[in-house]
């Protein structure tokens, strides 16, 4: 079998595991070809690709990033490849094709595969929006690195009697502030499922310093946002709400509390910190499997299929599935998370 | 309600937090008193025990160990403990006791539970070997730490052309071996569930050098054991397979695998770095949700039961479903392994 | 003797394991009394101390922060404070004062000290930016804070093609920036000593990726400002160089670099995490070593003086020569660092 | 020029730092070539070198271990190929010759320069018993991890009410067991320097239990011995203090505790992990520095020199100066670890 393999969309520390767990398994127990397409969709309509060897994803387990590089498609190429997507994949000259990504490469690939292309899916994703697997590899990952952030600011926090405001990624679901939070006992942690009143995040902070605590700790994902008409002030300028811009909600934040309870209040942006880097073991072991799922999958000819993890166990789901709903922080793990702020 | 915690057994990452947690969600949210009782059933057995106020528990949830400590407790003082199930309770002053340990303490935990002191547990391993929870707190940070060894050993071992033998944790499950193996990327695993033969793994060994590669790692379970009849050499004093000798596993069969292949060869014991220090974050998050869940189980009378984790849930099951097998490495988790090996 | 000991400045990993080397070696070895005084020089003021015992500084030497505290002190308290100091010493009740500080804390030191209070001083610093020590504690905890953030953000800047700016901390002088920039290989370095001009940080960016390197790191000191007239676009409020601003270096740079190059660039602040947590096993050393002299210094009744590195040993200096000058990055370290970047 | 550049001896995080940084130097900023000879001084002898351009140091910073290899040479060989030192530069065809190695390595290069052949050397030993230089590269490495594993062996131990024995790296001096014991808080520490008395070391572990601590850490280097006729039982086999046995000191020590002190006493033994692996922040600095002032050294027509660091400069020093002694831990540093044991 000749098998092909990308990866799409954001960078997430796992990626290069899939790709060497693939290479391994079909090239030393089903001596397929793996052929690496790169960039992403857009090296498949490219036909940009290379062969891959076990010499070529040597040493790559531990590595951040992705050897075959990622890159975004304009709507309409995507469009067009999707109607043509059986062409494509003799151009290219692949029998199937393990597709490693997100939410948007998850909806591409379920395309390509009612296209008519044998398409297997790799779900990856450091915000743990993917539903129906139990958690993908990257998650770990970005929680691990953000924790040892909050572990480090508790101290010097302490020491200045100071608020410190993290932002951590999670535009549109909390998991990453919500894990971290816990994970680093922070007393406040905001999430894009439940808009904050700022009035009752100043509250607690004030509570916290009226019974003798000489700090805080508020974990805020960047998509978070206050209740409307909540925050007191103007920040920022005029691209309030934007990633790129000066005024993200933790700058924001930080400010608002500083104003309100008069202490001296510091945000922090992790940033892209949380997306690089080594994986973690557990984010290496899953994608390891997952990789080794998705050749299975291929020759089981179970295309239109993700790999997902169920209670420990690596099993086939439609893709459809998937990207039925995004996976949300839901109320059972809320209420777990607030008995301990 | 009065309520007691323990913990007993081998030292684990996350005890603390589980500790911290009912502490938080029994005093914060039920308005309940909670008693410490000190080194674990021989604390209860002494009536040794103290009151666990959120001061108690500050500051505790990164550290490893545990603050009410642990002990062993001589058979026959249990089982008379276990026949006064009740009244044991009566005079710590207790209306439910959460106990938190591994296989042994479940087990013990289960035996009060049938005497009519009303028991919840809690599971912590550090080796996954516990069944009807898809993972407790402790593994992840065993992992973490024999991963970060490993890929250590790597460089070292290829700059000068060696085997490295790493041993891990792991009597009766090789499942800290087995993943960590995975993560750090081992040329060989060696468990407990899959009696070794000696020549495979310097035939594997030999091999990898015959295609160029310039070293190998083998990690093994403290508990793995060559096939009967096939070492080929004497090694260490009396003590052959104990723990406490000088002549582990790891170090025997280092020792083997330099004589028979004629390179170097050298062993590392991680030994109790993998039980101590800070949790990871995700052991922390579990142990935290485990300690929420078990206070909700000793309010909701569901006594006899552990708190254990089922698809990013968590769920009580008897603790009788617990104890009844050892959680071993399956056929399946093997099968994905090998073929990165 | 008793013993007065303060901490004050900024939070710097060292301060707590400074303390508990006093403690010990005054306690055990001298059987001095030890009395920390809280909340830096104000706790002076106010005479606000309490005695420290060997218990009181268990399990110190890994923790972040102070368990002093430490806060500002109005000029005017402070200069009456001083015109005062014996009277000072003899309220708080003691016969020597060890001051562990920065350079703000120094210069106070000095002043007590020509008063007539006898002081001795410990440098901290986590920007390395004073004179007459080799190095002081925390500067090294900082560097490995920010290498280890841009060891991670080099995957993802190369998976995207991407520009990454990381902001570190240095107002005044670019050790931070300079040391982790080399650790982690940035391929620039901006740094407060060397006003950068943009087109030069932007053709060194372009001509990189006209080789067919995929990716840029820039490390930039928080104090780190263009020649005049060097930048081409307007960005942020009204606050432009301020700290708490939304419109800090580095993001501006980082915008500044996308619309020139026409390539995504991202801001990362590292912030606080850069003075909190855990000291690397080098400061806990060098800030135990300091402990231990500064109570020699007391003891030899060399006032005014402060502990410094020099080529491994440890020496008392003149405090007047350490605040003479700030320690700024000179000329050959700046030239070893560019035939690496 | 055409520059070799050779790695010899044991492996030590930076070695890899050293070979980029010379790369750079001398191909960027003098257009020199640079030849790498494989294997230390084998290749030299056997001509097995390669030339190496930027690409072959791209992405090594951060790598332990050495691209170029390292491997032992009889000394016959040896000797022989000193005498023909100038036909062997000739063979290979350099100008100069960059070893980077440690005492063996510095001696060997010392004779080839005697002998005619244009030697600079960089001293690497993560057992910073090179004199001549403050420290070398991969010394704060191995400090680091050993410092880590102590971290987290201190809470198990203390659970448990345990004495854990962590043997380190260090045959003939103590520097990595002084500055991790000091780091990790060890409460004993034993060095080759002082031969230790074994009655001493478990009198002050029964002390510190008296006190009511529960448990004690003892730093142990692999070359620490027993004074004469101190140790009450027998261990091991035949080959007593040899590195390779099962009987190393650190298993030894921690039997002959637990039988003393009738407490139960664990070893440790991190081997290999103390000198694999990233280098630290520090370590790559301070290796990329030494590599940028070997080319300068070679340029100047230093010869018989190596790059030392003194008081945070660097500068060349006669390699006969450097091999004179072992750089052994001091009476002065002794005493300050003594008062916080």
């Amino acid at each position: 079998m000749r098998l092909g393999v990308l990866t799409s969309g954001g960078d997430c520390p796992g990626l290069n595991a899939v790709i060497r767990s693939v290479v391994h398994r079909a090239i030393t127990d089903h001596a397929d070809e793996v052929v690496g397409v790169e960039d992403g969709f857009l090296g498949l309509i490219e036909n940009r690709t290379r062969t891959l060897t076990l010499d070529d994803v040597h040493g790559i387990l531990t590595r951040g990033g992705t050897i075959l590089g990622s890159a975004r498609v304009a709507r309409d190429r995507m469009r067009e490849a999707v109607s043509r997507a059986k062409e494509l994949a003799d151009e290219v000259g692949i029998d199937a094709l393990v597709a490693i990504g997100g939410e948007g490469t998850l909806t591409a690939a379920r395309m390509f595969s009612d296209a008519g292309l044998p398409v297997v899916a790799v779900p990856k994703t450091i915000d743990n929006d993917i539903d129906a697997t139990d958690v993908t590899f990257g998650h770990d990952t970005a929680v691990h690195v953000a924790t040892e952030a909050i572990d480090r600011l508790k101290t010097t926090a302490e020491s200045h009697q100071r608020v410190m405001v993290v932002e951590l990624m999670g535009r549109h679901t909390g998991w990453i502030a919500l894990n971290a939070g816990m994970a680093g006992g922070a007393h406040g942690i905001l999430i894009p499922e439940r808009p904050f009143d700022i009035e009752t995040v100043c509250c607690m902070i004030e509570e916290r310093f009226a019974r003798g605590k000489k700090f805080a700790i508020v974990a805020v994902a960047e998509g978070a946002r206050p209740a409307p008409g909540t925050m007191k002030f103007e920040h920022g300028g005029t691209d309030l709400y934007g990633h790129q811009t000066f005024g993200g909600i933790g700058n924001r934040l930080s400010a608002e509390i500083e104003r309100w309870i008069g202490k001296e209040s510091r945000p922090v942006i992790l940033g892209h910190t949380q997306r690089g880097g080594s994986p973690t073991a557990q984010d290496r072991v899953l994608a390891t499997r997952f990789g080794w799922h998705a050749v299975e999958a291929a020759h089981e000819g179970a295309f239109g299929h993700m790999t997902a993890l169920r209670s420990g166990r690596i099993v086939p789901v439609p893709i459809a599935d998937a990207v039925a709903r995004l996976k949300t922080v839901p109320e059972s793990r809320w209420i777990e998370a607030e008995a301990v702020l």
